[in-house]
């Protein structure tokens, strides 16, 4: 769709806003008369926009901004029950979102996509863009070339060519990603962290994923398995669970919220984040101790990556319920408690809340990430 | 001392062997006249070499090739006590081999150092080129310039200006790396996993390290600190015993050298690693448990690096006698266990050998990769 030299531009745009020509032409190192045509072509586009005149000491400089209606993105979330889609714009803003039952049948999960799609763009509002791609998120590994679904264990699914097929019922570029993945391509994308070159992210729900940003770049691994945490073993106290995997003591037998909610139940409490978070938080023992111990596994984890790998800054995403209780507290001590010589180290820990429909501005992140960037690096 | 397309002409040179100017012009995509000019000022300067004709359906090709006494190189590990000096040529080979005390107080080491370098050079045999540099290794964190040492239990040392002071007192560049980090660094460079962008490296001697090459370039993190394997916290049967550096049931109170010969003290066994693995070939149990779980917290360690980072390849570097025993056998059982979904990664384990030698040599690459590939990534 577009050249490499309007990627450039528009890559330089997305990240650090409104530039004029002349700073463009300084930071990609083009001649003026370049960047001057290809932003013509990208303003015929209705791609990028003259903005305010900036006075400075010389003569006044035109800012070109990369217009909010140039296009827009449908993320679709298959991670867990139920779909969560959304229309956002480049900018990254949501601007519709819906829901629907997940369908794990690849025919009938295909027909509701297709129908979720033109619901979503029929409700779009007045100054949103034309419909530009689709990226789908699912909790599983997906091929390098962000195809096929190689395999997810919730979905039942194994190489399922569900972006292409998608592709062709809706004439639009469609990508597929790794849940975790999707999170740090909107973080890079459109967060606070997508200036730091090494950062990884880790989220806490019905299962543990990992990602991780190297040299600015999404590391996918060799098999595109990198970033897969939630079956980490992991053991405390002595206390090995048995896992769904067949194994014993994974990290998500006791960190992720399906963890927390069991513990919560053989307790004989109550089997909700809020009213655990609640009881821990006026001390009653067996809250604290089910939070706390979620926390510490969670914490040696990160430990583990912060040894192993040494990013910046580790983004962790959390039920709104976690971010400010004793699990977080827990999950801080236990990283300073297990990192050798943390004062080396100084990896930023933020912690963010996590909902659910995130996951769907993940995916649609994917495909603006290639609107944008096509396959310029970050 | 080289221009970039010399370094270009040297890596493409020292990775794929000898090449004719037709080929050298088509890999790096210059023109054969700037080719023939560039390879023109190696010859002269002794860099390079011309070998055999081929003769092909076209006309006889000259290859060019890099000599061997094009330069060499020292290596001093400072990982252990003694402290060993190589002298190795630009293949990888090496001449000289020595041994010294390891003293840790900086001037008396920096003495010690300038007498090694002088006794080791003396006694290059006929045909070794001119010193072009030197590599230090040591166990620790060092700085990104690999200048500094910036903490070193086993020396003391901390905030330690090694490299320049060394380079000062010989006249010689001289680079300072993590004790993994050069191993790796050796292995890419002359080693049968060079051609993989992306591959780990952990070795077991008195801690355990890690090292990664991720797109082609050693991964040192944000800190200088990945691949720090040895405290991640392994607890397997509950056992988690106290380490040296405050923490319990870190990855080398299990599976480190010395926790294997402490085990086998405190069970009433040899104090060394041969006897231990005989009486375990022969069943005995003590033997087999002791060698059988540091085999498995190793392997436990290794599925969390594959499950994170998803390399191509981890080489695992290990005393000899411990290649061919229940070790290596519990470790490859353990990654199988706790890797999920193992059919997904088909990670290659390779297992070889260490001699405490090795840390020299992968110093000495130091000096040789900056010889040959200057700035130029691999």
């Amino acid at each position: 769709m577009f050249s490499t030299g309007h990627h450039r531009i528009l890559s330089v745009l997305s990240r650090s806003g409104p530039q004029s020509r002349t700073d463009l032409a300084r930071i990609l190192n083009l001649s003026k008369a370049s960047v001057t045509a290809l932003v013509r072509e990208l303003i015929e586009r209705n791609i990028l926009d003259e903005r305010e005149r900036v006075f400075g000491f010389g003569r006044p400089a035109v800012m070109l901004g990369l217009r909010r209606d140039a296009a827009s993105f449908i993320g679709i979330s298959l991670q867990s029950d139920p779909v969560h889609i959304v229309l956002t714009d480049p900018h990254g803003r949501t601007h519709v979102h819906k829901t629907m039952p997940l369908v794990t049948d690849v025919e009938a999960c295909l027909e509701a996509m297709v129908g979720a799609v033109r619901a979503v763009a029929a409700e779009a509002p007045e100054g949103v863009g034309a419909l530009a791609g689709i990226g789908i998120v699912i909790a599983g590994i997906v091929s390098s070339d962000s195809h096929v679904c190689r395999i997810s264990a919730t979905l039942g699914w194994k190489d399922v060519d569900i972006g292409q097929r998608l592709s062709a019922l809706t004439g639009l570029p469609v990508f597929v990603e790794n849940d975790a993945n999707a999170l740090i391509i909107g973080e890079q994308l459109f967060g606070e962290s997508g200036d730091l070159p090494d950062f990884s992210l880790v989220f806490v729900s019905e299962g543990i994923g990992g990602a991780h940003i190297i040299g600015g770049r999404l590391h996918r691994g060799r098999h595109g398995g990198a970033g897969e945490i939630s079956h980490s073993p992991i053991a405390i106290d002595g206390n090995a669970l048995p896992c769904r995997c067949g194994n014993r003591g994974c990290l998500e037998t006791l960190a992720a919220l399906p963890a927390i909610l069991g513990a919560a139940r053989r307790n004989g409490l109550p089997g909700d984040i809020a009213t655990i978070k609640a009881l821990a938080a006026d001390g009653q023992p067996e809250a604290l101790s089910i939070l706390h111990q979620a926390g510490t596994a969670l914490g040696i984890a990160l430990s583990q990556i912060i040894q192993f790998i040494d990013p910046a800054r580790i983004i962790i995403r959390l039920d709104p319920d976690l971010l400010k209780s004793v699990f977080a507290r827990a999950l801080r001590q236990s990283v300073e408690a297990h990192v050798l010589r943390r004062e080396s180290y100084e990896t930023d820990l933020v912690l963010t809340a996590l909902h659910p429909r995130d996951f769907a501005t993940g995916a649609s992140s994917l495909a603006a990430q290639h609107f944008l960037f096509g396959n310029t690096s970050l």
